[in-house]
């Protein structure tokens, strides 16, 4: 029996009883053998109440202060955690981000890992101690400042540790059975994965499924540690990210499926340059605009030029937090582009089907294709890659659409099982 | 203009309009001229609030993790006190007690502070910052596992602070105009002090006045830091608590009263032991008994002891809250000692002339005694030092007996003066 790191988000220690319901389960995993590292997210909703007192004193809090603000969070529910379970009678040590070697760079509010430490880990857990960590936190190299992660940031904690540690596996522990072929909330009879490429898990995590963070799965890849997404609320077996098909005790060795689910996104807008010159370097200048105030785009679609014109249009998708800045900057650079004008559009859904199937799998495309129009929904823009088509919809087709593919792709659940679904767990 | 350090209690910033206020009264000191520094406890309630959160969790928390769990309060209240003055337009930086240098010893829950090497915080003040500091919270020096210093414990970090960085001045700030010469609940006329000599503040402290506690006198009294005890609801001169009488430019000097003023203390209960073998020895048996409990005994009184049967009684005082202990340690060891009985009286009350001038004044003890008696108020135990008489009644006479006493002295202010009172402010 090795290393365990067990993550719990703040919907599974959101008060006393949670704390205790969590604390069992841990204190389960070392009476089975293993050393246990446990990564722990704020209770709750203080995240949010901190944020709203922040807002109260200054309506664009510093960075530094934020941070240091925030990480209050976790420090209370990993010390409660802590006690729980030595009210158990198991020894246990809370240890804060910096304590346990997090080193991070300077970018306060999303700083990114550099480097982990755990040496004061090791020791705590070679003194017979479980160790539990605050997620989502860190300390910078160089000015020695409290940091966070960001959104997700405790996944990245727990994989980062895992991988420090060497850990047999990283359970991320949530309020869902794990990943699900679609939204149980929009495909009723959406079925849990039992297991999942790390390639794939990237497209459905970079595609909009909410389950996993891109950044959490991506660390996990590069260090080659699974990742089992579970239920803290059940005993049940959840959802294995991993290299390869993971070949559990309990069950028989899962192949991989040609489609792994199909995931979908509202969270973007869309942004048609209007009119732009065909010729070499207009597409660079316009990404470069919108590249240089840090705004993450999607997908692009150039339109063929209409020869009569030799004007072109260009789209392109992004988050809709972003829409305003990337307007204001495109219309700084509107003179030196050279473009007629600009359409924003938020009413848009993407769906994406995923599978590292398909490469192999010629049909895939024109199936996916056939399954949206016999649903009657159009398509605005098509993106795809090896193993993922994605393609932007009305908004208010995106359901319809993801329920069509799940079921022409043979997704569907043969029962309506009942599923464990509440939120995101984070 | 030099530093000043400047605490601020949890009534102080119970709330975001609190956190506001203080943040624009630091940031005058700071246009003043001053380098100031900031140590800020927990908001409001917070502390008790993880305590409660504690409590559900485990009835006996872990020391190490109840101190990781208070001092999330402090980070909180500093951050967001540093994002106030920052939305004010002066930089401001925030500090855990670790990062301050605040080193202490690995006794969590009541750590003392061994050292302070505040160069973090010499850097923010030569960079230009204000500095906010946590109070009550250090870190151990052989562990480096984050502590807390118990009840009080912010102003202690102030003074300490002030001492390391050769401050000009602790100010610390509260709900009350400052130290007065007696309890104004019980004294309507009780006068604000304008200033006392630490010798005073250390008597009154120790006899049941709450403003100040007697361990950060003694501390500002060892490295001679003068103490302004003043009130954030108000721009008043408060309290001067130092060596010598304060000379400040808004006032004449100020001459040391004969008497600072009175104290009362309701939290201790009397023990007295019965019958105890009139011989050398008997007594060390008793408080060493007690001692090892390690529990903090007050005054202690021995009877003349009776011809007849070579017996006497011996009684103490200690706090009610440690009464029960005492009990149990003395039955323990009755055998051992040889004594008859235990008589265990929590309906005491203790009151404190305390005064300097007393020493060259020996009628004071003769007029303490005849005010006492004018009120009907009977003596049960007596207990003086050079500056300071105490006396045990009933617990039912000890208003009436301040106010005889505080009349007596011509402490009563010659007005019925408005006073500003709320709580102890910590």
């Amino acid at each position: 029996m090795g290393l365990v790191v067990q993550k719990y988000g703040g919907s599974s220690v959101a008060d006393a009883e949670g704390i205790k319901r969590v604390a069992k389960r841990i204190v389960d995993a070392k009476k089975n053998g293993h050393q246990v590292v446990v990564v722990v997210s704020a209770m709750g909703d203080t995240t949010d109440e901190l944020i709203d007192l922040a807002e109260q004193v200054s309506p664009i809090p510093a960075g530094r202060e934020f941070d240091m603000l925030l990480t209050a969070g976790e420090r209370i529910s990993m010390a409660l955690l802590a006690m729980a379970i030595k009210n158990l009678g198991h020894e246990a040590q809370s240890f804060t981000g910096s304590q346990a070697g997090v080193i991070t760079d300077s970018v306060h509010n999303k700083a990114r890992i550099i480097d982990v430490t755990p040496g004061r880990i090791r020791t705590a857990l070679d003194e017979g101690n479980i160790a539990i960590v605050a997620g989502f936190q860190g300390v910078s190299q160089d000015k020695k400042d409290i940091t966070t992660l960001g959104r997700g940031g405790s996944d990245t904690t727990a994989v980062a540790l895992a991988a420090a540690l060497d850990a047999e596996v990283c359970e991320i522990y949530t309020d869902v059975d794990g990943v699900f072929t679609a939204d149980p909330r929009v495909v009723k009879k959406a079925k849990k994965i039992d297991w999942i490429s790390f390639e794939d898990m990237l497209e459905l995590a970079a595609s909009g499924s909410k389950v996993l963070l891109h950044r959490c799965v991506e660390y996990a890849r590069r260090y080659n540690i699974p990742i089992h997404v579970r239920s803290s609320f059940s005993g049940l077996q959840g959802t294995w990210v991993s290299n390869e098909p993971h070949s559990d005790e309990k069950g028989p060795k899962v192949e991989q499926a040609i489609i792994s689910g199909v995931a979908h996104d509202t969270s973007e807008a869309k942004i048609t340059v209007v009119g732009v010159p065909d010729k070499p370097g207009e597409a660079a200048a316009i990404f470069r605009a919108v590249a240089d105030a840090e705004i993450n785009i999607d997908m692009i679609v150039q339109n063929v030029s209409a020869a009569s014109t030799g004007l072109t249009d260009i789209s392109f998708t992004l988050p809709k937090a972003e829409g305003r800045k990337a307007i204001d900057e495109l219309e700084k650079a509107k003179a030196a582009i050279g473009f007629d004008s600009l359409r924003y559009d938020d009413q848009i859904g993407k769906i994406s089907l995923v599978g590292a199937g398909m490469k192999t799998n010629p049909g895939v495309t024109a199936d996916f294709f056939k399954a949206l129009s016999d649903a009657g929904v159009n398509i605005e823009l098509i993106s795809t890659s090896e193993i993922r088509i994605s393609v932007v919809t009305r908004a208010d087709d995106v359901n319809e659409a993801v329920r069509a593919v799940h079921t022409a792709f043979g997704l569907d659940s043969d029962s309506d099982e009942a599923v464990v679904y509440g939120g995101t767990g984070r």
